[in-house]
């Protein structure tokens, strides 16, 4: 137990009234670190809600057991938040205002007299897991639902690299709990609207393969967007598929956000650094993903493209 | 510990040139199985080899450290084998020739003299790793990638409801020898071929729903395969495709094996019982995983299936 996260326990059980920040665009291991807390934290007997720009019907599940409580909030605590920037429309109102700051990226940001941040931890949830553990609260079934859907999330359902071995024996003390990790799997990696059904199957047509097959690019214009009438819902996990193919050692989704403007997402694997790629085009991220934005008719933009991929292949 | 194993441990220290048979087809599981054992049979100076039917390259690193080795084989372990018909090429050299089988099918029809059977166990490799934590031999990395391979691929990569809290802790302990899980889950679980891909669209075009959406329908017709030179490599987990989609219930993959003749596999979530809807049609299999065989026209084979469909929804 370090320093930092006894500091964290001994904050949360002495205050009271909390609001619980999440970051915008939510995703699994943001909500399920959120709700955990809030019950965590009802539990023991103190006012608690999450406080979150929107929840994605998949996620509904993990508000389970939470009651809504009425109280004027005294003490603010962000989770997997790594910049108030990324707090989106709650930004103004919160920033400089957080108390306990609880995250796992490896850069943050935040300012906060308090911080529990371990840039190593697979998921923000593990930390808590962990918090949970020294603080001697139970860990109900509802806790161990959202603790594994953060952790399941942010480590691809132990396919990354994150997935260490105290990964796996955190989610076997919580598969003991009896959290329901085949509703869990289910929702959050084996299912697929049809309109991303649709999706794929419209993006399989645009894949392109170049230098000789070291580069796959696929590409998502408006066109199809507006056809298939699709959002960020479905089309959050597409960059996966052409770094998946067979023998590609970079591959790049293309998405139009607005007539000839792209949004780029390079993908690598091993030899190619993504973020030194997309550096060249003024983007960023990763050595294994990164992104960039270029502009141009889809023909223009790609030409871009591939002139840097020569470059660093 | 169970008596089986320790006598199944005593047996491998006794004996001697062994040859260990996979079953046909072979899977991450039984060659997993097959390698690990044959690893840990040479490491204690013992003479050792795998039988199998084939090897398909993505496996070809299981085999990392064994040593050809010439000998006259005096006895025979089978791994992952719930009977001897699925021995393949393999069954009549060997068919009641087996001294000891080693195996996780509920149902196992091996006749053998000394039999280590765990019904519930999610993967072979798993009962291994318990038996060779007995014999006291040490599980190096290789064997480590062995066994994560074989209980990687047979819980989905731990997505199936057989991945229990046990079986995270076997994994974890595995991790920790230092096996090559980035390697492994991207050689088994992110990576598509480019015949695979194309595949893959093809039978999106042919994504039939009916009675309300409940059911899906894929078919790959003979037409598909050779218009694609696609092979049993790639039409593997093709019946994930419709059970995946949000609503439905029942996904149903047909695969034309000659002209007017389906290979029917059917998927369900939940309250519809596959085994059931199969058998109707002379088929079988587990509640939620089940095949059968249609005769007929593209058209006329579906309405028979579709018929089937109506009486259990």
């Amino acid at each position: 137990m370090t320093d930092d996260m006894k500091k964290a326990a001994a904050f949360l059980k002495e205050r009271d009234n909390f609001e619980i920040l999440t970051h915008d665009y939510p995703d699994g291991d943001t909500l399920g670190s959120g709700y955990s807390l809030c019950l965590v934290l009802q539990q023991m007997g103190k006012n608690a809600r999450v406080i979150t720009t929107s929840v994605p019907k998949d996620f509904d599940f993990l508000k389970k057991g939470i009651v809504e409580q009425s109280f004027e909030a005294q003490t603010v605590v962000s989770v997997d938040v790594a910049d108030e920037k990324l707090l989106g429309a709650n930004r103004e109102k919160y920033a400089g205002r957080i108390d306990l700051c609880i995250d796992h990226h490896l850069i943050n940001r935040v300012e906060a007299p308090l911080k529990l941040v371990e840039g190593t931890a697979a998921a923000n949830c593990a930390i808590l897991f962990k918090l949970y553990k020294l603080m001697g609260v139970e860990i109900t079934r509802e806790i161990a639902n959202c603790l594994y859907t953060g952790i399941s999330t942010d480590t691809g359902c132990f396919r990354y690299t994150n997935t260490t071995s105290e990964i796996m024996r955190i989610c076997a003390d919580i598969i003991d709990i009896g959290c329901d990790t085949a509703y869990i799997n289910k929702v959050m990696f084996e299912t697929k609207s049809r309109k991303k059904i649709a999706l794929e199957r419209e993006v399989y047509d645009t894949i392109e393969y170049c230098f000789g097959d070291r580069c796959a690019i696929i590409a998502v214009t408006l066109d199809i967007q507006k056809k298939l009438g699709v959002g960020d819902g479905e089309l959050e996990g597409l960059a996966s598929i052409p770094r998946q193919i067979e023998g590609v050692e970079i591959g790049i989704t293309m998405r139009e956000k607005e007539p000839d403007e792209f949004k780029v997402s390079v993908r690598t694997n091993g030899s190619v650094n993504a973020a030194e790629l997309c550096a060249r085009l003024g983007g960023g991220g990763h050595s294994a993903a990164a992104g960039c934005s270029v502009n141009g008719s889809l023909e223009e933009a790609k030409e871009k493209l591939k002139a840097v991929v020569s470059e660093v292949l």
